[in-house]
């Protein structure tokens, strides 16, 4: 593979990502009447879509730094990107289900568990890229202690369990993991200034 | 951040404006029957939905402007240009609430509420980004008198209010901030042609 | 505005043409059974789903060749190219409204004006073109017989007048105008050679 | 028909691509309640879908190594490109068809017509491009030898026959398509890696 298929995967996820935002918006269910009582549903809806808009923001922008730093790719790069990109387009329907029912423990359980996915899947893809730039490489130097990534998923798996005791919490956690990456990847943004 | 991260910026921007567009289109809905009666309701969707075809079709512009004449951009720059997006993904559901219950107060109230999210939201993007260029730079002297920006919060503002004693009456609002922005933004089109 | 805003309205307009395209399949209802009696409905709507492709396929191929034969554009040039694209837009739910009634009248006529709107904006597009470009330009020596534009607008409004007499008629007229646009359009693919 | 022309019909493509590949999830239809047994309904579906989502990424991945052994297009390619599109902007349709229905004929029998119109089209562009480009030219030289391809619309042929049967044997043939493609095409991989 040559190098601009590295821009071709990036310009492919990003549009993939885009329409994931656009289309999980796009699954707010317009309210069925038009009173107070009618509109009143959508404020869970509200919420839990901004939550996965940030999620996905968060994931565009990561990706973004990351592939900046990826000087060679293959098929297992290729191929641990769509993972990424097929949990993360799980997103709009776990929404969706969360924005109906939000007190129940099924689709806190199941938004969780996309979200581990698409964490697990992006760790995969980090380790696939790892390997095919080798150690020492820029991209290997920047992500070599990888904190957050393992909290995320620690922090999503228990959000999937506590569902069973109150989703509430469940969300909790998933807020949580959204606000400590919602600073952008400083060791993957450095990297990437440093050298060019 | 590299400079040609503000191309990629606009990339993914323009293809979350493409999906609003095409969606919200695909948001009418087809008539249930083929009779007069059945496709008049055809009618006030076709117009709202031209309103935020024209609404969305003004953003696309002035950010392309905007971003054109912008030369360095960081994390807060990212953040508020998804918070844009985020209230313009908003507007498909706007859109399709105020075509189903036109008459109403809630629906008008809402749309306005969308509208001057967005319009908000664009106010911090432009803040943010003279912020991280500098007072003269050539984007900070292009957007230095917004009064076009201001008169539109509040003209959206006060339209969400109306909607309670009219709602026609904030619809008329709102088509004159649209009327207001349709021609493009000389200030940033004169400063991009200056320099380049 | 500089050249390569030729090239971002041209992205643009492929990425609301690519959404246009996708979108319309998935209005193609599943069926709502396993039994041939319950899948025999998606045969009109496939083969009116084949002609709205074609139809966006054609447009597709015959604005490229216009925009690369574009040296300069303006204001109007956006506006006007935005008015197809917001015709357009209203294809996939003029298809779903005739997949789902075939044999009616006025599916038949919507389906038309929305054909004759965008051939209409489509002919506006190309004179803000030529105004923009100027007389022996090589865009405005490419476009400078429409026929088949021309004829496209009869054809559809003819179509239109049809639909009350009979709606078959209507259709095969606009077949008519997608085999008639079929092979793309030597004039500007011509232009495009010889200059370059 | 200018180089670049691949390049632009490549990003089209590839526009439709993520949009079908997003919409399919969208068409997960969220779960009408929060028991097991309302969930339940999901694993059918997200297992095709995942069947869909693997056959979009190998069309992703394949078109993009013929595209970029291709030196010259013509129209043909151009309309035989767009035939491969249409094929595969029904997979949505048919993948929402079977998830709904998994035990009957038809919905598996028209996922293998989808896919089998889609494989076809596929082989009619690569015939094509050999057209254009030419005996010995460097894409012809890699695709000389596609028995994979004819392979696939063999075993998919007999998946559409061995519907009538046992839907589950016609899913086990789609699927060994996919693993049979799942390792990228290295007689293109190669080709391109030689001569660049």
């Amino acid at each position: 593979m040559r190098l601009d298929d590295t821009d071709r995967l990036e310009a492919f996820s990003d549009g993939v990502l885009a329409v994931i935002i656009t289309i999980m918006a796009f699954g707010l269910r317009t309210p069925g009447g038009f009173s107070w009582a009618a509109s009143r549903t959508l404020l869970p809806s509200l919420l839990v879509y901004l939550l996965s808009f940030v999620m996905i923001g968060i994931y565009w922008n990561n990706h973004h730094h990351l592939l900046r730093a990826t000087e060679k790719m293959d098929g297992s790069v290729m191929w641990s990107n769509l993972a990424v990109l097929f949990w993360l387009s799980l997103v709009p329907v776990a929404t969706s289900w969360v924005a109906r029912f939000p007190h129940h423990t099924l689709p806190a359980a199941g938004y969780g568990i996309v979200a581990l996915g698409a964490g697990a899947a992006y760790s995969v893809l980090v380790k696939c890229i790892v390997a095919v730039n080798g150690v020492g490489s820029r991209v290997e130097v920047a992500v070599r202690r990888d904190l957050k990534g393992k909290l995320s998923l620690v922090l999503y798996a228990t959000g999937v369990a506590l569902a069973w005791v109150n989703p509430t919490v469940s969300y909790a956690l998933y807020v949580a993991v959204a606000v400590m990456w919602f600073i952008p990847d400083r060791r993957l943004a450095s990297a990437t200034t440093e050298t060019d």
